[in-house]
């Protein structure tokens, strides 16, 4: 599980991010997964107030995030201070020179980087700052770009021989990375919410399979379609039938009523 | 390993999905992850050419999915073919009704699905179609979407206490979820057991639904519980009957028989 500091020590890069749309989509996955330091590398002043307007009709809540996204001329200047810089990279961009890990293999290296720090307390090891770079939609990182990297990572995509598309569009890729980055800390983790209704008991089933059985009996069921109607297969079905309380007495309310009826028709009511 | 057999058998539904930007980026997803049916339900027709031109622009690959998109009224009919419906919802939307799965946990239960086929091969069994429900970015699915689902499932965000806002992008939710299946893929999800008989399908528990409710009124049931007989929380009962094809045809024998046998009584015979 990242913690609250170890969060605020990852930086998302864009780097020679053009579209205001992606700029907005990007600081949007960081708000959801709880991240907040959003950068810009750029030669050349992003419209960052474009972006502002888009993620406002979009997302509301990533403005903080927009707001404190910082814009750098350069990649060397936007990591100046981080200490562990993985990129992202489409596979068969080019020749890659550095081995490079599918994402789930990558995530944990940049976990473990982040919780280093607290791995140790009061050894006055310093934190590290992590860096995830993401390039343009066109290009994608370069060779110079990635040269900065100690960490090259990708997103498996499914790739048939002939299609030459590999590259997935920038905020899924910013929201899939982030997915990823989380998902350790959820593994496991207990506090779903639970149901709000009581669950259906065993015995609950036992007095739906007792009444199905009787109304399978009393409608002639049983006797048209033997092979169904043996009580191991029937519990099966009742199985099925309310995960809760209210479900299960509410086909107890059902299976009541036709009885009823169908007693009281036979009866000569 | 997600075959292309059982990829195909993968569906996507946008439920009242409005915004052409987010019908395109869901094709992009798809295309990127190996998968390709794509439909759109909604009760008015959905922008598919502006659609178009819009992944024209970002995601030329993937027209070859927008141009099979299919659109239907309903998501009844969208989802007939269907035998495994799951469906995506933000936690803390409304008062959850049914258990909800965090996305790594829901994954390996929809790839057991899609692969149950081939894991007896030669015996015949058919196959699973599993369709996963994306709601639109405004509403998200409505509690009557949710009743056709029997999977509900989340991508957990990160959820300050007064941060109300948990809900991600749709473009970026599908990505999220379409790695997250064939990242399992990877991983060991051969140890699910397989279904040895047909599922049922949506079109079964549609037809199961509708006899529930005739005898539900028939018997008198409906006017003396009305709280219980509404069709949503109906069709949750029936997402209960039947997981395959020879049970929910088991319900549809009882019900007909216990309508059958009212109808005559009725009747006066």
């Amino acid at each position: 599980m990242l913690s609250a500091a170890a969060r605020a020590r990852f930086t998302v890069v864009l780097v020679g991010a053009r579209n205001p749309a992606n700029i907005g989509a990007a600081a949007r996955a960081l708000h959801d997964f709880g991240f907040s330091d959003l950068r810009v590398a750029n030669d050349f002043a992003p419209p960052l107030e474009a972006a502002q307007l888009e993620a406002a009709r979009s997302a509301v809540s990533a403005q903080h995030i927009l707001a404190s996204t910082r814009r750098f001329d350069t990649l060397s200047e936007a990591i100046a201070d981080c200490t562990f810089i993985a990129g992202t990279t489409a596979i068969g961009e080019r020749e890659l020179t550095q081995p490079i890990l599918p994402l789930q293999q990558a995530a944990p290296l940049m976990i473990a980087a982040l919780n280093s720090a607290e791995q140790a307390p009061g050894e006055g090891e310093p934190a590290h700052r992590v860096a995830l770079l993401f390039g343009s939609e066109k290009t994608g990182l370069t060779n110079d770009h990635l040269s900065h990297c100690s960490l090259l990572t990708t997103i498996p995509l499914f790739s048939p021989v002939h299609d030459r598309h590999l590259s997935m569009n920038l905020g899924q890729s910013v929201a899939v990375c982030l997915y990823e980055l989380t998902r350790a800390g959820f593994e496991g983790s207990r506090d779903l919410p639970a149901l709000h209704e009581s669950p259906a008991s065993e015995q609950d089933r036992e007095r739906l399979t007792e009444l199905l059985l009787q109304v399978m009996q009393s409608t002639g069921y049983t006797r048209r379609y033997p092979h169904n109607s043996n009580p191991a297969f029937v519990r099966r079905l009742v199985q099925q039938l309310g995960r809760t309380h209210r479900e299960a007495m509410t086909w107890m309310g059902i299976l009541r009523q036709a009885q009823w009826r169908e007693t009281r028709e036979s009866d000569g009511y």
